[in-house]
């Protein structure tokens, strides 16, 4: 039996993990997936990225977990790869499923197509709270391309504004790229929330994991929730020693 | 019930839609497939790009049709990009199956590797009336790559010389690139007509399109024949609202 | 009936190919999996890229095959493009399985990244005799990648050190690439031994081959192992007229 922490992406909450959980525990693993702080509902959104991972190594501590295999989803590998910082004799194994693998020294929106960032400074300026809320057409095309609308349409509801100061910290990465934990890619091969080529995320992102597994599957960036029992069997592959 | 005008690539007619239209009508969805102006065994030659573009603009109009899904598939990706240029209101939605997206004031043979042009380009001043044909060897291996030696045979036969003048011909398409009319991109993942990497079709091609569906699935350049069911569905996936 | 010799990679044996033989027999096919020089277990390490060659040259000879379909898996690419150069009448066609195809003058450590020719140098110096062990965590996660630990450990022992020298020469290919024996790429989607990208074997090493026929499967570097059903299917799709 493998122990499994999930961390969400921008514009989630640990509930997105939901069906993924249940095809994990169908097949006798343990998973959990708490939400990052300052994500998800009628919380309140000033968090940065320090508050992000601190959020997620205090879940772990708490419940003491270890052996863990930490799983990043999109914005969350930015956090996994912190949290592994703090906690690393916890971690057995880190994956990214289609997520973040930054450059020592640089944010998230270091990392993004410039129209990107565009959009997303202007959207953060106007949204009074330094807040940055997923346009549904963005959201329906290039991040739900897999899905019909109803669904797209559902997903959406789900959604909830993204702080937009944990993707704008440059971060330290020095001691994680001195790690040695093992680690795992699974990338989804329709996935276009960055566009493929030369921005995208295989292999622009998971060639910085220097010996890494790399595991793949059908499917856009929210296979989460296109995909939960597909993304559950690739989790155990890339998670198994 | 989705409306759905299918324009062919080059060396073919309106027929080669034949079975994928069957599977569609099998989905309760309504195609037309229009022979490009000056494609098909037996008619003349003399056309140029405008000549294709107005013979299925006149195609919409004289049908009467709106709401119109319009698919081009390899050379007819050039076509539908004029086509939404003339009759914007009738298009709900443009889907390229592995088609020319081309940069603004380009032609086709600008897109291609030198090695192509200039077997098209000597193949056509042989020709004697400004065409080119398809040589079987390329199009066994790099168009049929996924069939085996006698459907490549008999999907040969079906094949017509190509008029060369539209492929050559400088597209202004300014007002495409402004036009918000939503696109997909359907992307065969075995298509080597265009030789997969620096000159492949995607990204490249489809990266032109701004914010587009990804859309991929198994097969060559030909699923049109190799495999009309899995291409029907692959339609509905990119067409859809 | 198709007639296929199978030339196997570096660390393997022709026994690698037994179970992929079983299934190509099973659909009617004659397949031949010969040792290259100076490979298996308990063997004579000490030769060169012209004894490897030659091997498999007296092995085709020998047996008085023709119209063969030949295929090089890894190195094994390295062979056969050696092979056909010696005895083109005999061969029907090439087909590489992320295969190596080397630049004329080139030898296999120029083609790799410099991380690997490191460390394999430094492998061969201490080894004593001028080979090379595959270290069992890139065995593990860049090459078994689609395997459970169970099978990544029992194919690791089927394995034997790489006499190093045959990867440093530099082979002249002049005549190889003058040929127009009709050729195959067999890519597996999820192979990154090579990793996925700028070092990636396709469309890297497969853009070489000029005009050929690309064939894609799902798996690692070692489907021989993960996939021989599948695998005999890719090499018949390959090697049909």
């Amino acid at each position: 039996m493998g122990i499994y922490v999930l961390v969400h992406g921008s514009w989630h909450d640990g509930a997105a993990w939901n069906s993924t959980i249940r095809e994990l525990e169908h097949r006798r693993e343990k998973a959990f997936a708490p939400t990052v702080a300052g994500h998800g509902k009628g919380v309140g959104k000033d968090v940065n990225h320090a508050d992000c991972t601190k959020s997620i190594v205090d879940f772990i501590v708490e419940k003491g977990l270890s052996d863990v295999v930490l799983l990043g989803h999109s914005f969350g590998g930015t956090i996994i790869s912190k949290v592994v910082e703090a906690i690393p004799d916890r971690i057995k194994r880190l994956v990214y499923l289609n997520g973040f693998v930054l450059a020592d020294g640089h944010s998230l929106t270091d990392e993004v197509p410039p129209f990107y960032t565009a959009l997303f400074d202007r959207l953060s300026q106007e949204s009074g709270d330094n807040t940055v809320m997923m346009p549904f057409p963005i959201w329906r095309e290039a991040f739900m391309n897999d899905a019909d609308l109803a669904m797209a349409k559902w997903t959406y509801a789900q959604l909830s504004p993204e702080p937009y100061q944990p993707t704008k910290d440059k971060l330290d990465l020095k001691k994680f790229y001195k790690l040695e934990t093992p680690r795992s890619y699974i990338n989804c091969t329709e996935d276009a929330a960055l566009p493929q080529g030369e921005w995208g995320w295989h292999p622009r992102m998971s060639s910085r994991l220097g010996l890494f597994r790399l595991v793949q599957m059908p499917g856009g960036h929210e296979v989460i929730y296109t995909n939960p029992k597909g993304l559950a069997e690739k989790i155990i592959e890339a998670g198994r020693d």
